[in-house]
């Protein structure tokens, strides 16, 4: 099966690893070779992509890569495992580095082989793709663009700053008016993301960020008409339970644009296909079963499922009942 | 006294740290303040200069930088003290940068810091002042041009690589057959370089070595006019001793442009103010005093002193004859 996932960072790269699990039993399952049974392509959220000290950072796109390839720290949640941070005290030292914002040793090794590469001319799908061949992922990773798009927060206190410098250094704690990606109007969406949503069997959106990690995705010109045109069913997975972000202050982005931080609001938000959306399914946690019939005369349809991915088995469970979902679409 | 020194890398920023020490012993002996008594500028060579893994390395400046700010790794000679190789061994793994180069994680912060203004437009010369702003250095370090003049050596085999390849990867062992400052042509000095060498009270040529690291200096269009031109008495002190080149494989690039290693041949090949040339000092060591008489028939005063720079006593007294020559030729 091709299963393509819209995903950001952290919680995506939780939700592509389950995905990947459940595509690795399901193969075992049917005595197929791993690659021969299933195909997973992840179609990565570039919005939160910045410039700091010269050097081209990617966090979604790193988490994802650190996650796949069993590189991140569990214990501290995102980053490389057994990650130091000498060069990071020189770069503040120089005055390049805001104290705010930490580039271990490990993970600057990815920071200035991209930058090399695409000071070189090198396409950001190149640069993904280089970037894969390290360690087996079990998963490709796409760019949603080869552009830069960089999120932006106008605050109501009237700045206007990078995501990072609100996210990590403000805690998102300053009320964001809205989300500016700067440069998205004329942005293209990969060729290979346009391919990954085309020709896919099922197409998942993980339980990232709505505002600024699927936002962005969705948000290029072209990639919501080619979710919004794909044969293959197209299920989301919320990112609240209970009515709570999962992770992150996601809360804060959706207050923002106005959307509530429920379950069924992010759906309606995403919207169902048949309503100049792009859902076809939406899975929300059994806490949020209450809201399903709303969401199932919007043309959305909607199963209350386990959430919260605690390990590999709650992950591969996740996954397969989006999977289960998007087969019951049809 | 102001006193300017064109200089390479570990060589003359052995002797820059004489000229400096110098300068501290004879404003004590004036009983005057260390700025109050003497300004030391040093134009550096960029020639060996390039770009590795995307960043901008420059082997000369930070020779010069860490030896002055006591941030030098003594027992090896180069580099930055106490330093690790965490990021090198992940750029190696991602195949940026070849297995023959290694760049320190604390080396790496310069080299991050200065590609990231550079590429934000800044110039060379305000690159090396914020370079040298961390630690006091007791000299202004100025770049011979803000221009790229890397090195290339072409050699007998018939290849034509960077300089830091021949010399780091290949030890200087491919025979060369000619150096070429890519870009010279067209390249300016730094105005701070021009002024540097025009209101000197003394212009001093370090022991460096004088193919690679003066050569391109000295071939920058108007600098060697500017040497020329300028009041000051030029004395330069010679990089071999008794027949053999102080450090480094210097006699590999003298031997490829015809200069024989000895301390009278690279005088001559420096030449003369009077006749074409730029010197008008000459300090060579006592095991080199037989080749005097003739060069002082060329026009240039020499004169044979210690040249070993062991310590700060050793390094300071040949600087202090250096400027007694200069002295002397007026």
């Amino acid at each position: 099966m091709r299963i393509t996932v819209l995903s950001g960072g952290v919680g995506g790269a939780r939700f592509v690893s389950g995905v990947r699990e459940w595509a690795r039993r399901d193969a075992a399952a049917q005595s197929l070779a791993e690659d021969a049974a299933h195909d997973i392509r992840v179609v990565v959220n570039t919005g939160d992509d910045w410039w700091l000290a010269g050097l081209r950072i990617a966090p979604d796109h790193d988490s994802l890569l650190y996650s796949l390839s069993g590189q991140n720290d569990t214990e501290r949640g995102w980053g490389r495992r057994e990650e130091t941070e000498r060069v990071a005290a020189e770069l503040q030292a120089w005055g390049v580095t805001p104290s705010w914002f930490t580039l271990g040793d490990l993970d600057l090794g990815v920071h200035i082989a991209r930058t090399a590469w695409l000071r070189a001319g090198v396409p950001l799908s190149e640069v993904y793709r280089r970037l894969g061949e390290r360690w087996p992922l079990g998963a490709t990773l796409i760019p949603a663009t080869e552009d830069e798009v960089d999120t932006h927060v106008h605050t109501t206190d009237g700045q206007r700053m990078h995501f990072q410098e609100w996210w990590t250094r403000h805690r998102a704690g300053i009320p964001a008016v809205r989300f500016e990606n700067a440069g998205i109007e004329t942005a293209q969406p990969s060729p290979e993301a346009l391919e990954a949503i085309a020709d896919a069997d099922v197409v998942l959106i993980a339980p990232s960020n709505p505002v600024v990690s699927i936002g962005p995705i969705l948000g290029i010109p072209g990639l919501r008409d080619a979710v919004r045109a794909t044969s293959a069913p197209v299920v989301g997975v919320a990112p609240v339970i209970g009515g709570r972000v999962v992770r992150g202050m996601a809360d804060a982005c959706l207050t923002a644009i106005g959307v509530e931080t429920d379950a069924a609001a992010i759906a309606r938000h995403y919207a169902a296909r048949g309503a100049d959306g792009v859902l076809d399914g939406w899975l929300l946690a059994e806490e949020d079963a209450a809201s399903v019939d709303g969401l199932t005369q919007d043309g959305i349809l909607t199963r209350a499922v386990p959430l919260w991915m605690r390990d590999a088995d709650t992950s591969a469970a996740l996954a397969g009942n989006a999977i289960a979902l998007a087969r019951d679409v049809r």
